[in-house]
C-alpha cells in the first residue's frame, strides 16, 4: 500500500518536493555509499497527527500502535465524487469497524503517480468527516495526499483529529481488492511532529 | 526497538545531521502545521540496503518483507568488546534461526542516547560476519549505529550484505529483555536507496 518515494513522486501543491542527495558513493571511490533525503513530512503515503491541525494536538510519535495495526476493512467508493454522510451511510460499513480505507476513483486516475499535483481529487467533506466521528472509526485512509478537498481542508481534517481518528493519506491500492484484511501503519517515529512518512502494509486475515 | 528522531539525535561522524523545519504552523496563523526533515538515510533506528557497500546491490525498496518480519531471538551479548566467531559459537544461537538481534554493553552505555557520536562501541568483526553467513540468519541488528567497528566497517558489511543478510542498526533496546519474540521491521520504501530510517517493533510470540 506504500508509494515508493523518489524525487519524481508529486507532492502537494507548493510542498516542500522530495530531494535525495549522494554524500558518498562506492562508483566514486567511497568506502560506501551514503545519500540523504529532504522531504515534507507530508510526501508519499504517510499519517496525519493530531497536531497537524489542532493546536495542542499530539505528535506523530504518540499515536497508539494498537490502533495502527489491526483488521481493516477496504471500502468500494468508486463512482463517488465526494464522501458525503449519505455516501457513507450507503456504504454498508459494519457499525463495529475501527479501520477503515476508502478505495476510491482516485486509485484509477492515478492521481498520486501524476507527474504534476491533482487538486480535484474524491476526499471526505465535513458531513462524512461528522459521520465517521458517530462510528467507532479510529483509523481512516484514502487513496489522495488529502482526506479533505483541496479548497477546504479544514473541517475535514478538524472533525477527524479532534475525535482521535488517525488519517492516513496517499494509499497505493494498486492490485488491492475491496474486502477485510490485517493492516500494519508504522509510521516514522519522529518526535512531537505533525505527521510522518509511513509503510503501509495489508495482509490477508489468515496470514494476520 | 525504534529511536525517537529529533534535531538531537545523534548520527554517524560528520554524518548530516537531522533537520526539522516548520514551513507552516497554526501558532503562526497559518491553516496548518506543516513541517520537513532533512537526515541521513542511515540516521536513527535504520536498515542498511546491499548498495550501502556493494556496488551492483539492490535498493532498500527491493528488501524482501518476509525477512524483514517474523520470529526473532534477542541475544544477550553483555561483557563482550567485539562479536567475533569465538563469541558467536559461545552464545547458544540455534541452526535454524533467521533473525537476530544483539543486546550488548552499548544499550547499558547508552551510546545512541549520547550527545556526541561514541567512536567505542561492540560491533561485530569480519570473524564473526563471516559466522553468520555460514549460519541460516537472514536478518541481524544491533544497538549501534553500525554492525562493524568503526575503524573497519568494510570487510563486515560486504560479508553481511553479499550474503543478503539484511541490517538493522541503532536498536533502541530500553525495556527490552533476551528471548525470542515476533519482529516488525519497516524501512521507509525509498526508490534504489542504500538504505532507510525504519520503525521497527518486537511482539510477544502469543499476540504474534
Amino acid at each position: 500500500l506504500t508509494l515508493t518515494l523518489s524525487q519524481d513522486l508529486t507532492v502537494w501543491k507548493d510542498d516542500t518536493p522530495i530531494v535525495i542527495e549522494t554524500v558518498s558513493s562506492l562508483d566514486r571511490g567511497d568506502t560506501c555509499t551514503l545519500s540523504e533525503i529532504k522531504m515534507s513530512l507530508h510526501s508519499g503515503t504517510h499519517v496525519d497527527a493530531p497536531r497537524h491541525f489542532l493546536p495542542d494536538g499530539n505528535g506523530v510519535d504518540a499515536l497508539d500502535l494498537n490502533t495502527l495495526m489491526g483488521p481493516v476493512r477496504v471500502v468500494d467508493l468508486r463512482g463517488h465524487a465526494m464522501i458525503t454522510d449519505t455516501v457513507l451511510s450507503g456504504s454498508g460499513i459494519p457499525e463495529n469497524m475501527e479501520r477503515i480505507l476508502f478505495l476510491t476513483d482516485n486509485t484509477e486516475k492515478r492521481i498520486l503517480h501524476a507527474s504534476r499535483f491533482v487538486s480535484e481529487f474524491t476526499a471526505i467533506d465535513v458531513s462524512g468527516a461528522r459521520w465517521l466521528k458517530k462510528m467507532s472509526i479510529r483509523l481512516v485512509g484514502i487513496d489522495a495526499l488529502s482526506v479533505a478537498p483541496f479548497d477546504d481542508p479544514v473541517p475535514t481534517h478538524q472533525a477527524l483529529l479532534s475525535a482521535g481518528i488517525i488519517i492516513v493519506e496517499g494509499l497505493n491500492f494498486a492490485g488491492v481488492q475491496p474486502g477485510v484484511y490485517q493492516l500494519a501503519v508504522m509510521p516514522l517515529k519522529i518526535k512531537d511532529a505533525d505527521g510522518a512518512p509511513a509503510r503501509v502494509l495489508l495482509y490477508d486475515i489468515e496470514d494476520g
